[in-house]
């Protein structure tokens, strides 16, 4: 895979002898942004390396983090002398080889912080450091994207990456589970006649229900991501990402899009910009997900800046 | 769908009370470009509206033609004084509603081309009139696309499409078909141990062979593709795209990438420019389509030329 990547996006290259891929173009003097974790969700991670978004994502083996000394060799080339903030969703391997590779680079005396998204609410918990990391990621990596490119310090891309992770909700539903390569059945199985509600990016999720009408899905998929704890997070002005987990077709999500801004209007928020597609998924796995951010000024800049990756783009002002 | 499409992306609106995606900023004076078929293709055709891309895209129901009088409808949005060059794939349906709506445009003052699309060598025929129109049809857009944007006239854009589609050739793999919405079977049946060679979106292929390791698969395209009548028709240098049409995840399309570079590139092809993704789908059809344009200086530069879409953006000079 990323053999193949690189030889197809010209903006990028491939860290000599690494599972590192890295933006052709360093932006010399901002902060470098290193995302990371199992592969197997493409366009996540790699397709947002680039300008207004990451700086270098180690990609690990399917669903598996990567190791510590990959994680350094990608802070060693985006620290072009601001520093480095890593980003990571929360599961148990990238967060141990994340600290690991943090430490490290910091007795090599590299300036490093780490901002862990926590943006699954179907974990139904007030305490956000216990969620897993999902679709919402896009958001933090979008927000922590433009601040760095703005040439805002460490202590302040770090600030905007934490503000965004706790602003953001994401909640997915699947009919059917995707299957690793390699191995000869699904992850998990969910009966034909229905539904699963809560699942991770191949993983099992919170309770079954039976399959139903898109609009009914999407309406409680809303309630979840709205309710969630702690209460009043959301505010009256979001962004919306419909995500798609790799075998549904777009065509399907735009469906969901429709009755997910009908449902927010409904209730008088304001949907300022939204995106669908996908995003991150889990290999072919069947159904999406719906992350919300709730926006004020700062982080509505930041999510309408300018970005350009193999797999995102957003011209100035569009 | 549309109504979500027009609820996510900015620069498109829809043409009210139709099945008409338009772009927001027509260019007055310039060519209006019109494609048009069946829906469940996604991001094909719609995700094209846009700079450098398509004028307007008519919608039709899945795997279904659109009506003629919405194609007149799109026909009379787009034309700014410069005529209409209508693009469709080889599909029955599609020429005769096309063909409706450009006589009936026509006699109402329009000035109207066609091209037709046929890219699909599976067919296996010197006559490319008969072949159909697969994703290869993404070269036609994007050369066609480039030449209206700079100006040029509608003889010399209907040129640039012709040229364009003599010089694509697509060849489809799949290992599952889609199922059509409403329906409760697949379009098709391929056993679990077999992959079918040749398939269009949606529609069974030429034959059946065993599962095989990809690379051993993309040969057998490339030699399909190289090999195909009017022999001789590629020439030295291409670009190329790794279609994926719908259900394959986006990691194994990269590794189809890396084997496609690498079988062009040892048989002495200069390999100008990659694309990869899900660009023309079949629903949630598993497999992938791989299409080879052969290049001369000007279609080079028209492929590379900047464009800007929902689903296809490509910054200046990239």
């Amino acid at each position: 895979m990323l053999a193949g990547f690189v030889r197809t996006h010209r903006h990028v290259r491939r860290l000599e002898g690494s599972r590192v891929i890295l933006a052709g173009d360093l932006a010399r003097g901002k902060v470098g942004l290193v995302a990371g974790g199992g592969s197997g969700h493409e366009p996540a991670l790699i397709g947002y390396v680039g300008a207004g978004l990451l700086g270098a994502v180690v990609a690990g083996e399917v669903f598996a983090s990567p190791p510590a000394g990959e994680v350094v060799k990608a802070i060693d080339a985006v620290d072009t002398g601001a520093g480095v903030l890593l980003l990571i969703g929360n599961y148990a391997g990238d967060v141990i080889n994340f600290e690991m590779a943090m430490e490290s680079a910091r007795a090599a005396g590299h300036r490093v912080e780490l901002q862990v998204v926590t943006d699954d609410v179907a974990a139904g918990t007030a305490d956000i450091r216990s969620r897993r990391g999902l679709a919402g990621s896009f958001f933090v990596w979008k927000a922590a994207g433009a601040s760095a490119a703005s040439g805002a310090a460490l202590d302040e891309v770090r600030r905007v990456a934490q503000k965004a992770n706790e602003s953001t909700r994401t909640m997915g539903v699947a009919s059917h589970p995707g299957t690793v390569p390699g191995t000869d059945r699904p992850l998990f199985a969910i009966p034909d006649d229905q539904i699963e509600i809560g699942v991770g990016h191949g993983e099992p999720g919170l309770r079954r229900i039976s399959v139903r009408p898109v609009d009914a899905i999407v309406d409680e998929l809303v309630e979840h991501l709205v309710s969630a704890e702690p209460s009043g997070g959301l505010g009256s002005e979001v962004a919306t990402l419909v995500n798609g987990l790799g075998a549904t077709p777009l065509i399907e999500l735009y469906v969901v899009q429709r009755r997910l801004v009908e449902n927010l209007e409904g209730r008088g928020t304001i949907v300022h910009r939204s995106f669908v597609g996908n995003y991150y998924t889990a290999l072919e796995m069947a159904g999406f997900s719906v992350a919300l951010l709730g926006l004020d000024g700062e982080l509505r800049a930041l999510i309408d800046a300018p970005a350009s990756s193999a797999h995102f783009s957003q011209p100035a002002s569009s």
